[in-house]
């Protein structure tokens, strides 16, 4: 289905297009840069709420900068539709987060507008920031830097990193905050509520009642004395605003807030700011999905909703035809109240993915348990240490690829202290549309390297369960569970809980030609490829290795005993991960087997459906067949 | 040789005993453990002037909280001395940072009153908010959690993240801002410029300016007008310094600053902050080095200087008998000098370590090419990655176990679009002293699983640089170098610069026996080994990989066609380390030898002399003769 632009939108080919416009015509290219959102996304799917609420500043910033040569980063980027239509990929759009289509996010690689690769949040200062530098040392004095960053991703640490540095820089740096109040889920913090304090000027009010409190006491110095202590009021206003401020205090130049739906006041802003030299910060109030009613209602919700009846506003979903299996992420909330129901020590922690990880299931039922620090993993680790130090069981939910940014707070503040925290890892492996920034792709090596770590997945809902089950039981050190984004295989998934000994895996099909080792959900793909093996003639032997760490020795021994040929399957990267903890096992103990590791290659794997990147990866059910196959056929006996 | 403490500190064996003192003698104890610190660490040596700088404040926070009931962290905890003194280890105190002895951090397993392994900065919020929370969860009212961090720990991101979560919580936070202007080198950023600001009262006297320069022109309302607006500008003075202040900005009450050296006003502001509710920072001013004047006056020089002459203040430095090779730092700090000379691409970046990784040498040089950006390892990774989008090459050095702190970044923003950022990770393998928050011991596992990224570790000097050189070289992607802290082994290390071949390694001696393969500095023992090894008979051939990625793939079919018997050897973590990546390979290859890997088992290694370390792990020269005699003279026919 074609996608019609608007009248102006349809001849904006590049921001080029754009800057021969009228200023009085902007007001009608904001709707119809809204209106073809809506048209794709509710056709195509995609991240919604985002870019409908930064239409009018994509507009004014395309507008009044001179991109590319002017450096343009946004932070995150699922906001950057706008972006991308009006740089040249509007008719590319409808392959947005498709398999080889454009990605869902800026990417350097795609477009010279995309000045940055984004997808984790918080990044965006600081690399504007190095950009701005690097002009500073070019002595190029014109060139602009910008850095568009929510207030979501500013309480992530390294913007504040950021801004401490650039606060001492005299660089051309533009930090635009677009403050929505919104992550995924409504923001959390004190710099939520010191950011709406600011933009409803409460602390300039409270000055004022302070002054005119006083006043009432000093009515003895006559009738001039209102008149002059209102002048003295006034003087010290615009001063005191600034003083008061936040970014202020880190010397940046602050300015707004401002209305970022005003397309034409925010042209008039950026062309004043400009001219301003040194880092500045520019507070643009905005509403996250603004010009679609519904998602201005439930942002949660409309952040990315599929596709869907833009009329009605009806998500469309497919209706299963039998009882479908739940997602991984349904079942760890649920099992997670339960569990804490039994174990009066649990409690949840969520650095801003509470309908993410479905730890809002936890957060509605035991409020008090379950806590969201905002889009902090850092302090998501190091908090759940404190509380592990007070004999707690914190079962710490963050997605893989977002749990790279708590490495050092793993190692340093749990693994070192040898402290009881349970790591549960969404979105581990492929995570689809998303695609590269968001592939957790590296965890079972970054994981399994740290001591007193368990690293274990589960190969079905009832496996998570107990793993978690068992991860809460009383012991020293961490426990990491990874799983994967979407369904597991189960639709009777409410199985009863049950206590896995730690390190034991379990054989699932015995077989004498070969044996295949997996781990994780991508298990599943093995008992196929097992089952089509059988019907070749080929007699292949399966084994759930469950953990990573502590490693199955005697059933590796027990494997490496029997077979000549091995095959290790996983969701991870080849390089360190659980094939070669697999290859070290043979190598300590002087097995000599072939060993043929199916994972993640060595390369940037891009955005896709899972499928899709699990058969160009090779380890999908025909991948395992074709590589257990040729393992058999061609290499019969190699020793 | 034993210290003698002072009459009062001699009777101090808990805090217990503490605050059975008047607090009238508070001031002569503060006396007595400032002069006890001087005298052990001018014999053992050790960090001295942070210790130094906190002396009352320690006193004044054991003996108004109830400790260890209460809790109190110490963020980074080298000033934690006078605590460990005060805490029931004053007689074993010579043994701080002595191999089984104590640790030279707070540590949970030392003492109760440790509260919280430490050693990277910035964690300490997070840790008794986490800790607080716990208190509040159940229900126990009574129970302080104290913070005590430096204001360079407060620029790293993980502290701002605690913050913005501790502001919205209603817990029992005190967070303590230990405020000297220093970290290791003097403290970068926006934010000490602001804390200057306020401890010298600049923002209320800039307000005050401003409302007597409207006064000048509103004189005509007659002579009290000046009376008046006095009396607004008082009225508004205290809520001005509360509201104009960055942390109350963060919804966290502010108290201060007050002169962190008088501890008498200590212990009663400490007494009435246990009174009020809920979160709040009280900011101490001090001085770091404090009461040992040349450590007042040179606080780089006197952060951990060694033994010295406590009179005359003269460090005891060992004169060698014969020229010495440079710390591998060095030859660092002088070949960035001459390659930035050489490609005026090249940059310098160091997050807080100047001296440390002999930045400073570059930063004197070429100021405007070399960036101190603080305590901020996430910011100079994702820093770095935006210089390099412009086409500089950032050096972006930062110890190996810190760099921990930048994992997601490091794959995020620097590999994930194959920019070109070279990584120097100082301090790879064992720290030393410092002890296991220290040790650089996953970096060789942690970076090679990324993809768009090189890792290589020299030998030697001469190897480091021409590293280095090959690194700057026109490339795509990241370029990790990981070396040693201390001394190489060649006194005349200024060699050409020389291109190496990527992934290509080094065959240092021929042997039909067996093969040892090292990595980096280490492989020097291998040397030795080789030598012992041919006395006994045993003729090794040994290899100097260079790289852990890409693998020298050509030399390793050498190997493994020629060997049944090799040894690896790694100063880094054996899971997913440099061996693995060797077995791997053989796996991949159906080479079938028996791999004997040596390197850090899979346990926390403690604190002790580099050498110690080794040796305890058994990859010293004696380690590595024995581990092949071992397999030559048991195995001689594996296959």
């Amino acid at each position: 289905m074609l996608i019609q632009p608007g009248e102006l939108l349809g001849k904006i080919n590049s921001p080029k297009d754009l800057k021969s416009l009228d200023q009085s015509q902007l007001v009608q290219l904001t709707q119809e840069l809204r209106d073809y959102i809506i048209d794709t996304v509710s056709v195509y799917g995609g991240h919604f709420g985002a870019s409908l609420g930064v239409v009018e500043m994509t507009v004014a910033l395309h507008y009044v900068f001179n991109t590319p040569e002017d450096q343009l980063v946004w932070d995150v980027g699922h906001q950057a539709y706008g972006h991308k239509i009006l740089t040249g990929r509007r008719d590319n759009f409808h392959t947005n987060r498709v398999y080889k289509g454009l990605s869902g996010f800026p990417k350097r690689k795609e477009s010279e507008y995309d000045t940055f690769g984004v997808g984790h949040s918080s990044t965006s200062i600081s690399a504007a920031l190095g950009m701005a530098m690097a002009s500073q040392y070019n002595d190029d004095k014109e060139k602009q830097h910008i850095a568009v960053i929510g207030d979501g991703a500013m309480t992530g640490g390294l913007a504040f990193e950021a801004m401490n540095h650039a606060g001492v820089s005299n660089s051309n740096l533009l930090i635009i905050l677009n403050d929505n109040c919104m992550s995924i889920d409504p923001n959390v913090g004190a710099l939520k509520d010191y950011l709406t304090d600011i933009t409803t000027s409460h602390t300039y009010n409270k000055v004022r009642d302070e002054v005119w409190n006083v006043l009432g006491k000093i009515s003895k110095f006559g009738p001039n004395a209102q008149e002059i202590a209102a002048k003295v009021e006034t003087s010290i206003k615009s001063f005191l605003l600034k003083q008061s401020n936040l970014f202020e205090s880190l010397n940046l130049r602050y300015f707004g807030p401002i209305d970022g739906h005003d397309v034409d006041h925010m042209v008039h802003v950026l062309k004043d700011l400009k001219d301003i030299p040194g880092p500045k910060i520019l507070h643009c109030v905005t509403v996250k999905g603004k010009g679609y009613e519904l998602a201005e209602k439930d942002q949660t919700k409309w952040h990315a909703p599929g596709k869907f009846d833009k009329v009605t506003g009806v998500i469309r979903k497919k209706i299963p035809e039998k009882p479908e299996a739940p997602k991984y992420q349904e079942v760890f909330g649920h099992t997670m109240v339960e569990l804490a129901e039994q174990n009066e020590k649990i409690m949840g922690i969520t650095p801003a993915m509470p309908s993410g990880s479905s730890m809002n299931i936890m957060m509605k039922a035991m409020p008090e348990r379950a806590f969201d620090v905002g889009i902090a993993e850092q302090h998501a680790v190091t908090f759940s240490a404190g509380l592990a130090t007070q004999g707690l069981v914190p079962f710490c939910n963050i997605y893989s690829t977002f749990m790279q940014r708590a490495y050092d707070q793993v190692i340093h503040d749990v693994c070192i202290q040898n402290l009881h925290v349970v790591f549960c890892l969404d979105r581990a492996g492929f995570a689809g549309a998303d695609g590269p920034t968001h592939h957790g792709a590296y965890d079972l090596a970054y994981m399994r390297c740290i001591p007193n770590m368990v690293v274990a997945a589960p190969m079905n809902e009832s496996e998570l369960r107990n793993m978690m089950y068992t991860a809460q039981l009383p012991r020293e050190g961490a426990f990491t569970i990874r799983y994967p984004r979407g369904k597991g295989v189960m639709p009777e998934w409410r199985t009863p809980l049950e206590e896995i000994e730690l390190g034991k895996g379990r054989k699932l099909r015995d077989g004498a030609d070969m044996a295949i080792l997996t781990i994780g959900h991508i298990g599943n793909y093995a008992v196929e490829a097992c089952e089509i093996l059988a019907e070749e003639g080929m007699d292949v032997a399966h084994y759930d290795m469950r953990f990573v760490k502590p490693l199955d020795e005697e059933m590796l021994h027990e494997i490496f005993e029997q077979h000549r040929h091995v095959v290790t399957v996983e969701d991870g990267c080849l390089m360190g991960g659980f094939g070669s903890a697999v290859v070290e096992f043979m190598g300590d103990h002087g097995y000599a087997a072939r060993v043929k590791r199916l994972g993640i290659p060595d390369d940037i794997i891009e955005h896709g459906e899972q499928a899709e990147l699990h058969k160009e990866c090779g380890f999908d059910t025909q991948g395992i067949v074709q590589a257990s196959r040729a393992m058999l056929v061609s290499m019969p006996k190699v020793f």
